[in-house]
């Protein structure tokens, strides 16, 4: 691989350079050597649905409007590139499944696959090769473990939707007392605990630590460990506490742990699962937080990376979600402090307002929504009609459809769909190798460039 | 300026590997050593409105769904960064005037503000600044070229509306025979030939050389000339012929031979102009094919570049338009086959048919748009009801509306508004100084980059 050596190479050449001057130093050739010869841990994570607009809507609603400049955020120092998302299939708008499988094994698959090809074939994954390597594996998500994106980087299923199946997959060991991954943290309980079959006992039983509370990490010191802290997904963040840093601070104790212990690289995949499930319900600050969720892991993930700079961090995003602008309406702005003045989810607002009478209404959404409703608008709310026989789920959806116009229009936040958009996504990448991602890139692309890395 | 110091000393050592291995070459020791002893021509392409989204547009409308890969665009190999847009102003969402100034000089200013900061000041351009040092300058745009981009090089006003007053500043010489441009080509003929002053006769008596029809260009033999091809801007290139690469052809031919002649670098800004316009409409066809035609001034560029290496290219654009997305209505669908099948803008459409009885409007639009509109779609736009007294402008909104509705249903195109976003914008970027652009930037950090190397 040409390509790698000759950027090894400016890569010694950049490391020989201190801040100070252009003069080399030990410790940076140090540094180069150990870059050169070991391969490095691997983070690579994943913000579902985080297309560029996204990290815009972020960087906006984190600074004040007049202020002398932003305030910086820890994605500001990593871009490197854009990729494409399309999948293998009769669109261009890749689901999280298509292009977790691209992301995972660098070959494109149809909307739905999981690890395998358009075929059905099993593709080799990242965490697979890593594995055969003696490399120590993880994944961390906000969903389910047993979700589209974790799922496709340790199982291979011809549908995301067979989640017994891939809970199955999962815990089945490779070898005694051994699995696919060395620590899995997320959600999906209720996939791992049914009915038909209980897979905990029987894990604990062959070795693996499970825990089910967040109190518990703290707790953990051995691997392989499996988090389950909700039967699906986690509670949003805006309606509970900011997740993603502290079980990526757990995974990365545990790992760097091992690592001493046995000398073994890692890869560990990290994914902002839900800023697309609030892109999906359009709801702006619903995402705005859950990036912060992951903005606060990535800085985790980066204090790591100044105690073991051998490490290459990867970011990127599967695709866009619902279609996301900062501009509506013919106006010329986004009010980014009206979003930041939102208290709850447009999921958690609609569920608690459909279980209360409708008198109460007002008096629950005014203080959380904290927008100067007018009296019209206060009607369009609270006469909203449903049909007799409608569920509520389409009562949850319909009341939804109509706090998200007024929202649109009170902070000119623009959507097109309640689904993805084919939309390039951002790169961002730092540590050995990093250059490797620079530019327009394939999603795919990614994949093949960290498969290498553990060959 | 140790940053610039260090990348030219990396650059150095990236010249001095060539592809075959790591020796260096006479040859790369050459140019190395020309790339740091003389400044490089600045070829500064903006294209108005064209956000990340519209470059992902493009590439899927040029390729084939199903094909085993995207077919590759001149964009493809550029990608550098991204560069937020703000403006200093009560918003986060710029104009083109705004952004064109801090593009220009570096200075974050106002909307409307051309070549001034907050206070109204005059704040030192690329151009200008090019100018003092002995450089040729020049600009190129498809719109009227005392619209703000242009306008913003090279002139200071307060408000992008003073066409008249923007024109007269360009067209006044800054010594005898001497104007602060060597090459203007685009539109605005009416803002230099009017009622209360026609510049032209003018402006030839002091020895400039100017055009008014396209087929003119081949004859022009020499600098100072101005190409103005239009009253206002040039029709749109989905209605008319390409025209960005041939101007871009003609304005480098010119001043590649007074370079030879005299020994001077040269500074050109090449604007698309129209990217934004057919974004305002939210016109997708309109919109790709002015991209087509920034894109093949792009390649005419690098044709240049592969004769001329120390040649720094960087492509941005000013902000994004109309809150484009590749996906609308919940479909994970993009029907790029179906926007290529449309043959006309919506502005040259609506036109024609305000000036035809309605009986003829489905014959007339069927075969131009292309798109199997149900019966009850057909209805809609022929029973479009225009108020009594309104103006054909009115009117034109009106059916255009129907028509973009229509369109973005079939073809699954989303957008959230007639005006600009706030969304980060890419860089593209290849030459000597192409690395300073990388990453995250403000795009006031562009302008400084340039303006270091005109230094
Ligand atoms: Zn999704
Ligand atoms: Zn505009």
């Amino acid at each position: 691989m040409r390509k790698s050596v000759l950027s090894l190479a400016v890569l010694g050449t950049l490391a020989a350079f201190n801040l100070s001057g252009c003069q080399t130093t030990d410790n940076a050739n140090a540094e180069v050597e150990a870059a050169t010869t070991q391969p490095p841990n691997i983070i690579y994570m994943i913000g579902d649905g985080m297309g560029f607009e996204f990290i815009s809507a972020y960087r906006y609603a984190n600074s004040t409007l007049g202020a002398d400049t932003l305030t910086p955020t820890v994605f500001d120092d990593l871009l490197v590139g854009a990729a494409t998302t399309y999948p293998d299939d009769d669109t261009w708008v890749t689901d999280s499944a298509a292009s977790a499988t691209a992301l995972a094994t660098g070959v494109k698959s149809y909307n739905g696959a999981i690890g395998v090809d358009t075929e059905q074939h099993p593709q080799q994954t990242l965490m697979e090769l890593a594995r055969q390597h003696g490399w120590l594996t993880g994944a961390i998500s906000t969903s389910q473990v047993t979700h589209a994106t974790p799922a496709s980087f340790f199982t291979h299923h011809p549908s995301r939707r067979e989640y017994h199946a891939i809970a199955d997959s999962l815990a089945t060991p490779i070898a005694p007392g051994k699995w696919s991954f060395d620590v899995l943290l997320g959600g999906g309980y209720a996939d791992f605990s049914r009915a038909d079959k209980d897979w905990l006992p029987e894990l604990r039983e062959q070795g693996m630590t499970i825990i089910t509370e967040f109190e518990q990490m703290d707790g953990l010191t051995r691997l392989p460990a499996m988090g389950l802290f909700a039967p699906v997904g986690l509670p949003h963040a805006i309606d509970d506490q900011p997740r993603l840093a502290s079980m990526t601070t757990t995974a990365l104790r545990l790992l760097e742990q091992q690592q001493r212990e046995q000398q073994k690289p890692f890869a560990l995949m990290i994914e902002g699962s839900q800023i697309d499930w609030c892109g999906h319900a359009n709801d702006i600050a619903c995402a705005i937080h859950e990036i912060e969720d992951f903005a606060q892991a990535i800085a985790v993930v980066r204090e790591f990376m100044q105690r073991h700079p051998n490490t290459l961090l990867v970011i990127t995003a599967d695709h866009s979600t619902g279609g996301l602008t900062l501009g509506q309406g013919g106006e010329y702005a986004w009010h980014s402090d009206k979003v930041m003045r939102i208290q709850n989810s447009l999921q958690h607002l609609t569920t608690a307002m459909l279980e209360m009478p409708r008198s109460e209404w007002r008096d629950y959404l005014g203080p959380r929504l904290n927008l100067a409703f007018t009296e019209a608008e206060w009607d369009a709310v609270l006469s909203v009609e449903f049909a007799a026989d409608s569920s509520t789920r389409t009562q949850q959806r319909q009341l939804g459809a109509v706090l998200v116009q007024l929202i649109s229009e009170h902070t000119r936040t623009g959507w097109t769909t309640t689904g993805h958009t084919a939309v390039d996504v951002p790169i961002l990448a730092e540590g050995p190798g990093a250059d490797e991602l620079r530019g327009y890139r394939d999603n795919t692309e990614i994949a093949k460039v960290l498969l290498e890395l553990v060959k």
